[in-house]
């Protein structure tokens, strides 16, 4: 028998996106890493178990932040004046390339950690470099934290600056040797094969990565339709394909495996239809599509069509690690677009966001995201004591609260399958 | 001679929007309330006087909310899933009826200050609600903070809820009795004429409110053209005025003293023609604007036109009393609305948001928002040594970081019209 114990507390989370499922000063039962359930007393069964007392506090899944760039940290909150590509050549490539040095990389990686952990994220999808050491040093890092990620060595062999880019060979011998090494390495921290987005990778290393994909059964993450002049450019290099989404398509790197596309701001109707088909998961990052003025995503129409979204940071273009933040940013985003589209699309609730937060980009991690029987135990106890409430507040009122006026001084406690996560070192 | 005083640190403020002012490791001289200079090396004249060290820390001027609702405080972060006028109705209303009670209104209104103080909002033009009583306590509240209001009992005398009305002649009195008692009661603290927005106010109300602020000299501030259902029935209510902005103006209520407009989403050509002609302030308040689907102001179009502008929170349409996010806030509706317009009209800086949030709104109190001569001694000392640094940074690259990244554990003093403000009392 697995180790058990409950947690009692104002239990709340999203089963489905429509409505908060909430259960007042009840029992959460974990065994090993998983939930066991939850009750409003505490089954005879469980009678022995050691009783975690939460009080008043809240209790919410973990966050779960579908795409960001570990090494664009140190650029959280500046050079937000440019639009994608010249963002890239400008702020990011330069920062990027420092990643050849394992001690910057471990300074910055390690607090990268460490502000996810502080934000309440147990889960993340995450862009690396090209770099492979500092990769693997980044996935070593993740797993001493004790937090999940999928971590992506970035491939990019072309229309990059000349101190970061890598040959064709090069970037699939390197990614071999991570998949090699990583794929069975930790129980939490997984590679996720990365190319960087069309513009930077050769279709001859598309169409490389995509099989490495199907070898070792490895999911991809990568970018979509963010930009305007990121798309022009993408039909200058392939006039040919119908659309962006086509190229990966062609490469086995849209949907054959797991499949994660970032932004996708501008996608046709045909793209949209793809997507849906061959299940390819979105990752939602308004903050940084307005910092780059790339536009609004549509995210009503990709739920409609049953495509499965999440939200991302997407640091630095993204300027918070907060998903609290993340969460009221894409609400006011959802209600741009209802007035862009002519009040067509609703706007997305607070229950359908935070679904997105937690169990919607959560199902690309397996069983994450919610508290129902069989999910791993990810959770944030947030005492929000400090918030002012002059009435009494229902716990959803209170969650609201949190949402859009809390921070990370509220987050107690976090848990990560199953375990409770202590603050990460910092190197 | 008055008490002179000088304060040393990285200086950065906004003379001009178009960029910072940055003095590194210089000084301030502050003569009684104002600013007498600022100087790189402390000239002999002041070589006696006392100099308060603040090392590696950033001094940027106090910032100015230009528009927010104190009694709202309470239902921060809730109830942000309507448009206004059903929000109103729905959530607003039942709130501000509490404030014929004083304890209660005691107790919102002095967390409400220590909030602004807790953010670093120095100034602020602030509507209570139409009880009299109330009103008088929130600026007795404001006067004991040391921090500088202008606070307006709300009018409004038809279209409201049964519980939240007032006869046209007891509003008007309530007002004038306001008037005779504060307007010369506090240096800090003053009266502003608060018509809620033409929906309720009928026109002789106005009218009454436009002979009062013509009277007394007192300044004016209300809402103009938030949202589309607003505009509609305002034409309805008025259908021989061409536009919402001609009913103010014919009441005396746009211009012909200082005048704030809060938002100003949809105004037409000819109201910014009025509004320029008639030097009317727009409190831009995109955070509101975006949570209740109002839509994205155009303050290019304003700024161009000569129009002066300054930043609210709007709490609680706005749901953060902080200036730093209304600043990032404001940054990313400017990125929407240029794509929105084609990209015409580019997006604001942060060097003009900054001023906005600064020197553009003091300018409605005097002298006020900058470290020029002769300016009010607003200040915060910043700290940002917790904000991550992985490069060394400019001054201005640092106030960045603190704007996007930062909050409130980073201000570490707050000056108001040249005096030290502490942590206000919670009643």
């Amino acid at each position: 028998m697995q180790d058990r114990y409950a947690i009692k507390g104002n239990i709340i989370f999203t089963k489905t996106p429509e409505r908060f499922e909430v259960l007042e000063n009840g029992y959460l039962v974990v065994e090993g890493k998983f939930v066991k359930g939850i009750y409003r007393s505490l089954p005879n069964e469980f009678r022995k178990i050691k009783i975690i007392d939460y009080e008043n506090a809240i209790i919410i899944p973990g966050f779960v932040d579908l795409h960001s760039h570990a090494p664009q940290f140190p650029n959280l909150g500046l050079g937000l004046d440019k639009e994608l590509m010249n963002w890239l050549q400008t702020y990011t490539f330069p920062e990027e390339f420092k990643y050849s040095n394992s001690s910057y990389a471990k300074k910055v990686y390690s607090a990268f950690i460490k502000e996810l952990w502080r934000f309440g994220t147990t889960r993340a999808c995450v862009f690396s470099t090209l770099h492979k050491n500092t990769t693997k040093l980044l996935m070593d890092l993740f797993a001493e934290s004790g937090l999940s990620a999928y971590v992506g060595k970035v491939n990019m062999d072309r229309n990059s600056p000349e101190y970061l880019i890598e040959t064709t060979k090069a970037s699939i011998k390197d990614t071999i040797e991570i998949l090699e090494e990583y794929s069975n390495k930790y129980e939490l921290v997984k590679p996720i094969i990365t190319p960087r987005f069309v513009p930077s990778c050769t279709f001859q290393l598309l169409k490389g990565l995509g099989n490495l994909a199907q070898k070792y059964d490895v999911p991809v993450q990568s970018h979509l339709c963010e930009n305007y002049d990121e798309i022009s450019f993408v039909k200058k290099l392939h006039p040919d394909y119908k659309n962006y989404s086509s190229i990966y398509n062609d490469a086995r790197l849209f949907g054959d495996v797991p499949t994660i596309m970032a932004h996708c701001v501008l996608v046709d109707e045909d793209e949209i239809e793809l997507m849906s088909r061959k299940k390819v998961f979105v990752a939602h990052c308004s903050n940084s599509n307005y910092n780059l003025s790339s536009g609004i995503a549509p995210i009503r129409s990709f739920i409609t069509r049953g495509i499965s979204v999440g939200l991302g940071s997407d640091i630095s273009g993204g300027h918070s690690l907060s998903m609290m933040n993340v969460i009221v940013n894409a609400a006011q985003a959802s209600n741009i677009k209802w007035l862009e589209k002519g009040r067509a699309d609703k706007p997305l609730s607070i229950s359908e966001l935070f679904y997105l937060a937690t169990k919607g980009g959560g199902k690309f991690f397996g069983k994450v995201g919610s508290f129902e029987e069989g999910y791993e135990f990810d959770a944030l106890i947030i005492d929000d004591s400090s918030l002012y409430a002059f009435k009494p507040l229902s716990i959803e009122e209170r969650l609201k609260k949190f949402i859009y006026i809390g921070d990370d001084r509220n987050i107690k406690v976090r848990y990560a399958a199953g375990k409770k996560i202590e603050e990460p070192r910092c190197y």
